[in-house]
C-alpha cells in the first residue's frame, strides 16, 4: 500500500511522539511504499522565524533517519520542494465549503477560547488534503486528533472526483495504536502542551536531570507498591526487556527501595535504547550533504509521483499544463 | 513601471469590459513592462465544467490578442501555468489574519444574501496578492471594486516584509478612468448581472438584432430631444468620430427621427470600430497553434520573474527551495 505520513518541525521530538507515533510510522515502511514529508508550509503558520524553521526542518530529517527511516525503502522529502501540493492546495479550494472548514476542530477550538486564527491555520485541512491526494496514498496512519481531517480529505476527494471525474484515490486513515502509554515528567500524559516532556535526543546528561526530577509520591521507601499504574515502572517498560521489567515489578512489590534507584534504572534502559539512534544521528549530523542528497532524492521522486496526479486533476477541471 | 492585469475566463467580453477594462488594460502595454494572465484558477471557484473553463481561457486569449495586445511589448500568460503562484499563495495564507478575509465584499456580500460560499471565494483575495506580488508588480489597474483587494495585498505584503525582511514590491493600484458610460440594451449600466450586455465578438446578424431591440422611449418621433444622457445616444458616441456625433447631437435636436435610425447608427458604427479586431480574432482562431505558442512563451517569462520573488520569500521565511 502506499502510505503517507508527515512530521512538523515545529520542536524537537520526546518520548511520546516517538512511541506514540514516529515508531509507528517508521515500522510501516517494511510492507508498504513509504512517503515520509517534513510538513515545513503547515509549520510556517506557527514557527515564524526562518533560522528556527531551517534548523527545525533539517533536525526532522535528522530524527527520522536516526530512529531508523531507510530512504532505500521509503521517500522523504520536505514539503515546500514540491510545488505541486501547493497547485492542488488551490484547486481543491475552490471545491471546499466553508461549512466544512468552520467544523474542523483546530480552527474550532481556537475561536471558541477568543484567540485570533489566522487563514493557515483556517485552510490548513485543505493543504493536508492536498498533501494526502498529491501521492495517490492509499493509507494514512493518524493520531485520534487527526481523523476529522482525513474525512474532510475524504469528502474533497470523492466531491472532486464525482464532480469532474475519477482523478483521486480516496484515502484511508489508520488510527495508530496507543499501546504504550507515555507518561510525562510529573505523571501526567507526555505532552508539549504539558511541558512534562523528555526529548528523544539532546546532551545525555541534561535529560539524565530532566529524569532524577520526576515527580514522584512521598509513600515511606520500605512500602509495598503497585507497579501497575505508577508512572516510573511505566517509563521503564518502555525500554526495558521483558526479564528486567518482571525484576522491577517484583522489586515494587517487596519495597524496600528508592525511587531514585528506579530512575537511574529508567536514565540507563531509555539511554541504551536510543544510543544507535544517538549514534548514527552524530554521523548524520557531521555528514549533512549526504542528509541533504537524500531529501533532494527524495523530492524528485515526490515531485514524480505528485506530477501525474496533478495533471489529471488539471486536465479534468480544465486548467492548463504547466510549462 | 511593470504593470499587471488580470481577465477572468468567466464569459464572453461585452461592451462594458471593453471600454471600462480592457481598452485601458491594452493601453498600458505602450509606456510599461505590462504582465497579463487570463485567470483561471479564480474561474475555477465559478465555472465548474472542464471543456467551459478550457474554450473560456483560450477565448480571453483571443480576445486580448484581437483587441491589441501585442506579445512583442508585454507578456500573456495563463495563470495556472505558473505554479509559483499558487506556492506564493499558500506563505501569504499562514500570515492572513481570519478577519482580514471575513471583511472583503465579495465573500461578506455572499454570507450577507444567506448563500454557501466556499474557500476558493473566501481565500481569493490572498491568490490575487500572490498574483500581484509575483511578479514584482508596481501597478495594479482596477476597477472601484478590486481597490479593497489592492489594500489586502499591501497589508499582506507589508506585513512580511517587516517580520521576514524585505521580499515584496508594494504595488499600488491605478482606478481605472470611468470616462465612457456604456449602458445596456435595458439603458441601465451594462453589466453581466442585469443580462443587458452587448457582446465585443460573436455573430454580427445577431449583435444587430440584439441592438435593434434597445429599449427607447415613446416620444413622438416628432420631438426635439437632448442628446445627452439618452443611452443610445450615449452607445453611439463610443464608436463614431466626433463629426458624426456632433450631426447626431444636431439630429436629436433637431427632432423627426426614428430611434431605429439612430439603432442602425450604433450597430453600423459599432461593427466598424470592431471591424479590425474581428479580422484579427478570425485570423488568431484559424492559428490556435500561435496562440498556443504565445500562451507558452508568456508563461515561461512570468515564471522567470515570479522565480525570483518565490526564491527571495521562501529563504526569508525559512522554507526550501524546490528540486
Amino acid at each position: 500500500m502506499r502510505c503517507l505520513s508527515g512530521i512538523q518541525p515545529t520542536g524537537r521530538p520526546h518520548w511520546g511522539n516517538y512511541f506514540g507515533a514516529i515508531r509507528q510510522y517508521i515500522d510501516l515502511q517494511d510492507d508498504n511504499e513509504g512517503f515520509y514529508f517534513i510538513a515545513d508550509l503547515h509549520a510556517l503558520t506557527t514557527v515564524r522565524q526562518a533560522d528556527a524553521l531551517r534548523e527545525n526542518t533539517i533536525n526532522a530529517a535528522l530524527d527520522l533517519l536516526a530512529l531508523g527511516l531507510d530512504p532505500k525503502k521509503a521517500t522523504l522529502f520536505v514539503q515546500s520542494q514540491v510545488p505541486e501540493v501547493s497547485e492542488l492546495c488551490w484547486i481543491l479550494m475552490t471545491g471546499t465549503p466553508m461549512g466544512l472548514l468552520e467544523r474542523c476542530h483546530a480552527y474550532k477550538d481556537k475561536k471558541a477560547k477568543g484567540l485570533a486564527a489566522d487563514a493557515g491555520l483556517f485552510n490548513y485541512p485543505v493543504l493536508m488534503a492536498a498533501d494526502i491526494l498529491a501521492y495517490d496514498s492509499q493509507l494514512v496512519p493518524v493520531g485520534q486528533d487527526q481523523i476529522q481531517h482525513i474525512e474532510v480529505t475524504r469528502d474533497l476527494a470523492q466531491a472532486f472526483n464525482h464532480h469532474f471525474g475519477e482523478t483521486f484515490v480516496i484515502p484511508k486513515a489508520q488510527t495508530l495504536v496507543h499501546g504504550a502509554k507515555v507518561p510525562g515528567t510529573d505523571g501526567e500524559k507526555m505532552s508539549k502542551s504539558y511541558d512534562n516532556t523528555l526529548p528523544l535526543f539532546g546532551e545525555v546528561k541534561r535529560i539524565r536531570k530532566q529524569i532524577m526530577r520526576i515527580t514522584t509520591d512521598s509513600r515511606p521507601m520500605e512500602d509495598a507498591k503497585e507497579p501497575e499504574g505508577d508512572h516510573l515502572f511505566q517509563l521503564f517498560q518502555l525500554f526495558a526487556e521483558q526479564e528486567q521489567i518482571d525484576e522491577m515489578a517484583a522489586m515494587y512489590r517487596r519495597g524496600g527501595f528508592g525511587y531514585g534507584e528506579v530512575k537511574k534504572a529508567v536514565a540507563e534502559a531509555s539511554e541504551a535504547y536510543f544510543a544507535d539512534a544517538r549514534q548514527r544521528r552524530a554521523e548524520l549530523e557531521s555528514n549533512l550533504d549526504y542528509v541533504h542528497e537524500v531529501l533532494r532524492d527524495g523530492a524528485r521522486r515526490a515531485r514524480e509521483a505528485a506530477a501525474l496526479v496533478l495533471s489529471r486533476a488539471k486536465k479534468n477541471c480544465g486548467l492548463q499544463e504547466s510549462v
